[in-house]
């Protein structure tokens, strides 16, 4: 069983009729709908709450985060946002969806400024340029999004391990829309689609990835940061 | 011109008598004693200096910053640290060098602990895997250090862009030694040896090897961060 | 079921003695014999065998081809070299063992001279760099081989996709151990331990990274060659 | 001075009346053309001479190959494919433009079919995601070509050492257009642009790319393949 907690601000869905009626519920709820399986287990978690849903418990019983957020980033604790660093550093699995780049923990881990260019309402065409990893499996090798957002490049991030998907927009930008991370016993995917006033997260192949991405960043080794031991020679442990 | 600037904490070298003997007026002042030439221009800056030597005026008028820190990483203030992140993501070079590993700087370019393991006094040698890379220009496929501090992995970094050196210990470790990575429009080189009680820095593969990294870190774009405008669509533009 | 072949040229251990005393009916059965299990099938083939036992049917049936060649590379003919490198390419993993650094399969996936230093008869320690790949999953972070030939850098390889182990020998080397290269659809990944004087594969560590490398080679899209279409604009498909 | 041989195979030039318009001596003319400088020192070579115009005299006196072929592929002989891969993993610079991503010579370095997806006469951005490469110094964030090919991912090519350009298409697409690859001593750099009927090769920033890529690729170290040595241990060498 895998313990995935969804993470939204959750407050364009309260006050945006476009978002309210793309996800009634709020976006954590439906990814928590579509997420939810025998072996997935879905707790949702948004900025309101005490520590903002992600309190030190919720964490260490947390195998894989996902974050959504867009223009609260901000009002994010500066606690709560080291607190998910140091979690992902130990070991559980991080998927920053959309905005998410500009989130608190996802700038701590990538270092940079995570800036790029934006642009409302364009066609998207997400093209898969890795196919046999696993966050792609039993996926077309493109996806059609109607309408999205535009993100395109300069993208601010430091090199992906790899790059899974490319978007193509048709006002004329290229993104790296899916790419994964380590960082210390953590994996990290970002992907770029899911505007909080369009229907992307509605559709099943983004369903699909968003699944294989828990599946991929589940951990996989003892949840602990990488030590920092003095360490006895070869001769001495003989 | 290339602008280095070379700051040191400049603890050790006023307190421990082994550390004075190998380096009398600091470390600072001994890499930049074999720094400056025709083309290098290099100033020094230590810990208890104003702002630490480290100012906005004095970083904007840096083009790389070499960093050697190694017990007071905490007595750098959070303000400097950023400011020199900062600055290396709008395209300043930066070296940092042995437990500059842990300093502040280089852990929040990094997102990671930045842990390992180590123990004094080992030998090592450090074998080059990448020799067509231009920090490894004209030095030796491997140069042996008699005494040297051992670091050996698990090294807590992000995948580095490229590994340029891999350090072996006599008493069994292997590391990571030299490696780059891009943050923003700048250039990073980890290079793991230097403990400051041993002549690392009178070695001239060792000191080719720092001239090299500053050559290759200095600023190739017009400096400044990656912005994040809202572009305009390719048909408004035509 | 995952369909395993394990090759070996079969040429040391009917002519060397120590080699017999390691593996009396050969690497390919003693690695056959440890792997063999519920969800994985193995068959055995070596050189002497009709098309080398890897004739286009065999392969058709393989998910996972393992190599272990030393001294008889050349006897191989380029027919079931070229094979080997069209049924990788097609989504077929590879894992190349030892020596098989220079065999003709793995040369022709590399396009590099995979040369690199050797020596008989050194202590190994191998070293784990990426402890939450699949292939190290369950393995102690490092693994003490008292006797191996020794291998060192410069490996002429390009640069790995992911460097999973780092060996350290006694005499004073380093080497990129165990690396993985996607080519095409196909998952490789070379191991250097076992030579077959040595019961390296007798090492119970050893035997599970092998494991666990088959588990992470096995096919994960459709078999075939990507493709070389003319493709429609997207104004057209619509 | 950097030795630079164009190559071209120079058949369509001699029968197209489109591409004997855009160059009307041939592509390897028109790149010599705009290449030469004083310290740039261009030779051309093509399909019809002997040897192909790229004998082993040739290719020693060679520091950095370009390589343009597009219809007259299998016409090239395997031992002059073979030669021009000795001689990069040897040190000498490779830049393969276009259609030489089917070319003997790239797929032997590469090990993989370079298959693409492909269309012709659409439009193309080209967009620079690696801005500090040497490849991209003084070219603009991205390029607008009227016309050109079309080739789009899956590209079947090993994950390159960097992505410094990404094409997009008005049709849907998007490609790997600029990429870079190590080999041995030898430095690799594919560039998508350049179909044989439209003028590419007249654009300013193309050919400060291409000029960047010479510069970039000139052999670094001594040439020589990466040597294959029984290597003393550092006990018996003290």
């Amino acid at each position: 069983m895998i313990k995935v907690t969804v993470w939204n601000e959750y407050e364009h869905e309260r006050t945006d009729s476009k978002a309210m009626e793309c996800y009634p519920n709020g976006i954590h709820e439906y990814v928590a709908g579509f997420l939810g399986s025998d072996d997935i287990e879905v707790r949702t978690a948004y900025l309101e709450m005490p520590e903002h849903g992600i309190s030190e418990e919720i964490l260490q019983d947390t195998d894989v985060l996902i974050w959504w957020g867009h223009r609260a980033h901000n009002k994010v604790s500066d606690e709560a946002a080291a607190r998910v660093q140091k979690h992902v550093l130990s070991g559980m699995g991080f998927i920053a969806l959309h905005s998410a780049h500009h989130s608190k923990p996802f700038k701590l881990l990538m270092g940079t400024t995570c800036n790029l260019k934006w642009r409302s309402a364009d066609r998207e065409r997400l093209w898969c340029v890795n196919p046999t990893h696993p966050i792609a499996s039993g996926v077309p090798e493109y996806i059609e999004l109607e309408i999205e957002e535009m993100y395109g490049e300069q993208f601010d991030i430091p090199k992906p391990d790899d790059i899974i998907y490319l978007g193509w927009f048709g006002g004329g930008e290229v993104f790296r829309s899916g790419c994964t991370f380590t960082r210390g016993n953590g994996k990290i995917f970002y992907f770029q689609p899911g505007h909080e006033t369009y229907k992307t997260y509605h559709n099943e192949d983004i369903q699909k990835i968003i699944r294989n991405a828990v599946y991929w960043a589940r951990p996989s080794v003892k949840r602990g940061l990488i030590p920092c031991p003095r360490f006895e020679s070869l001769e001495k442990t003989k």
